[in-house]
C-alpha cells in the first residue's frame, strides 16, 4: 500500500544540554518520510524547499524510496528554518528563530502519480494546508491521520475544526489534547475530541508512553525508559511515521493492528531521540527495529493465569 | 504465606473537588490491611490507636481476616489525625491538620504469634519505627517492602538510609524517587536508589502507571485511564497492599511474579480512588478484582508476530 506524507522539509538548529548543532536537515515531513520508508515504499512526499536545500539530501531521500516528485523547489527562495533550545529536563523548549520562508505561501501540489495513495499522513502544518491536501485527493485515502500543535489551536482554530471533521486519526500530545478539549482528564479529552471528527485519537505522553482511543476501547503503550534523551526534536513526527508506515505496510486498520502500530511508532521515536536530528534514523536497520520491538514487548508483557 | 503489615491506623478528614468528609477511618496500615486481606489471611497488623478509635472498626477488621493482636489501644490517648484538601487536578494537596497523638511515641510491639511472617510490608511511618519492626522479627522475613515519603527524606534522612539497607523492595512515587536520588531520569534514579539497598524498586507515576526495576530489567505497567479520580487518599498504600498480598498469596518472588503483583497493586489502587476513604475497598468482591485485572490486561496486551 502507498503512503502520502505532507509536512515541512526544512533546516533546524538545535541546542540541548548535550550540545548544539549548526543548521541541519529537519522538518516534520523529513522525519516522517525517513522513518516511514522503513515500512513502505515509495513514500510519496509533498512539501516545499528553497534553492538553499541540498540536492544531495533529495537524492538520499530518493535512494531511500521516498518519492520527491511532490517536493517543490523554489530556487529563488529560502527553506523554512527553525531554531530552538531545550531546557535541562528536555520536556520544554524555547523557540529562538522561526523563518517561514517558502512555507509562508505553500500551495501543496499533488502529482498525478500520488493519486490513489491509500494512507495519508498530514504532518504538522497550517490546518488549511492540510485540508487542501485532502481536498486535492481525487479519491479519499482509506485512512487519514493528522498531527497538529498548540500554535494552530491559538491562531487557526476554525481551520483546524474544519479539517478535523475529515480525518480518521488525530495524533497529539497530552498538553495539546488538554488545550483542544479544555478537559484535564485524558479520557474526557478523548470524548470531546472524537466528537470533533476523528474516530481514533492517540494521545502521546512523552516518557509515559501513549494512549490509543477508539469508541469505548482504550490501549496503553509504554515508552522505553531511557537514561538520557539526547534530542527530542522530531520524536512526535517519527512516532506518527512508524505508526502510519506500519499500518500502510500491513493494510489493516483494525483496532488490534492500530495497537501494534502504536508500538512501531513508539519504537521508531525511541531511536529518534538518541542522536541529533535525523542522524539515528538514517543509520537504522530493519534488525534494529525488530530488536527494539522485542525490547518493548519485554518491557510490557505480563502473563496472568485467569 | 503470612503477611505482616505496619502502618498508621487513624482518622482522616478529606476534601476533594467532589465533596468533603467528616472524620473517617484512614491511615496507611488500614488501607494496606483491608486491601491485602483479599489475597492472604490472616494479615498481621502492627499499629497503635487511641481510645477514640471505634471498636466496631476493629471488629470489622477481624471479620475480614485481619489479626489485630499487634494493634495497641492507648485508651487515654487520641488516634493519629490527618486532614487534607486536594487541588482541582487531584495531583497535589495541602495538609490542613496533622495531629500525631498516639504515633508520637509509637513503639511497635510484635506479638509472638506474628513471628515467622514470611512477607513484611513496612507502610509509611518514621524510618526508625520501620527499622524497629524489622529488627524485632526473630527471623528475617523472606521479602520486605518499604513505603516512604518526601517528609522522611527531609527530616530523617539518616534513619531512612539505615532501613533502606535492609529491605528488598522500595515503593515510592516519581517525585519521591527524584528527591531521594537527586536524578531527574527515573532510570538513573533507580540505579542510585538500588545502590542504597533495595534490590527491587517500584516507581509509581499516578495516572501514568508504574515502573518495576530489578537488576538490568524493567517492566512498565499502565494505570487505568479514568474519567474521574474521586479521592486519591490511600491509593499508594492500596497499591502496595495488592502487590504484597498477591506476592504472599503466591509465595513467589520471581521477577515474572513481581510483574503480576504490580498489576494486582494497580487494580486495587484503581478501586480505592473511586470513593472516599476505604469505602470502595470495603465493598469489593473477588469477582470485582478478577474483572479489573482482565480490564488491565485488555488495556495493555498487544500481540506482535515476530
Amino acid at each position: 500500500m502507498s503512503l502520502l506524507v505532507v509536512g515541512s522539509v526544512a533546516f533546524d538548529a538545535i541546542e540541548t544540554p548535550f550540545g548544539k548543532t549548526d543548521k541541519i536537515i529537519g522538518g516534520a515531513g523529513t522525519y516522517i518520510a525517513y522513518a516511514s520508508s522503513f515500512f513502505v515504499q515509495p513514500v510519496n512526499l509533498v512539501s516545499v524547499v528553497g534553492g538553499d536545500f541540498p540536492k544531495e539530501t533529495i537524492a538520499e531521500m530518493n535512494r531511500r524510496g521516498i518519492n520527491t516528485e511532490g517536493l517543490q523547489i523554489k530556487e529563488n527562495e529560502k527553506s523554512f528554518f527553525w531554531s530552538g533550545k531545550y531546557h535541562m529536563d528536555l520536556n520544554t523548549r524555547d523557540t529562538l528563530v522561526t523563518e517561514l520562508n517558502v512555507l509562508e505561501n505553500f500551495d501543496p501540489i499533488i502529482p498525478d502519480s500520488y493519486q490513489g495513495s491509500d494512507f495519508l499522513m498530514l504532518g504538522n502544518l497550517a490546518p488549511a494546508v492540510q485540508h487542501t491536501v485532502l481536498k486535492r485527493m481525487k479519491q479519499r485515502p482509506k485512512f487519514v491521520a493528522l498531527d497538529t500543535m498548540n500554535f494552530w489551536m491559538d491562531i487557526a482554530w476554525n481551520d483546524l475544526m474544519e479539517v478535523l471533521k475529515e480525518v480518521d486519526l488525530l495524533v497529539l500530545n497530552d498538553e495539546e489534547a488538554r488545550q483542544l478539549s479544555k478537559e484535564h482528564s485524558l479520557v474526557k479529552a478523548y470524548k470531546k475530541i472524537s466528537a470533533m471528527g476523528p474516530k481514533y485519537v492517540i494521545i502521546k505522553k512523552g516518557e509515559h508512553g501513549a494512549l490509543l482511543f477508539h469508541q469505548d476501547q482504550v490501549f496503553s503503550a509504554p515508552a522505553l525508559p531511557l537514561e538520557e534523551v539526547f534530542d527530542p526534536t522530531g520524536a512526535g513526527d517519527t512516532f506518527a511515521a512508524g505508526l502510519m508506515g506500519y499500518l500502510a505496510s500491513t493494510n489493516d486498520i483494525s483496532f488490534d493492528n492500530l495497537k501494534r502500530a502504536v508500538y512501531f511508532g513508539s519504537a521508531m521515536a525511541s531511536f529518534c531521540v538518541e542522536k541529533f536530528g535525523t542522524e539515528r534514523l538514517r543509520e537504522l536497520t530493519q534488525t534494529d527495529i525488530q530488536e527494539r520491538i522485542a525490547q518493548f514487548l519485554e518491557l510490557s508483557t505480563v502473563k496472568i493465569p485467569s
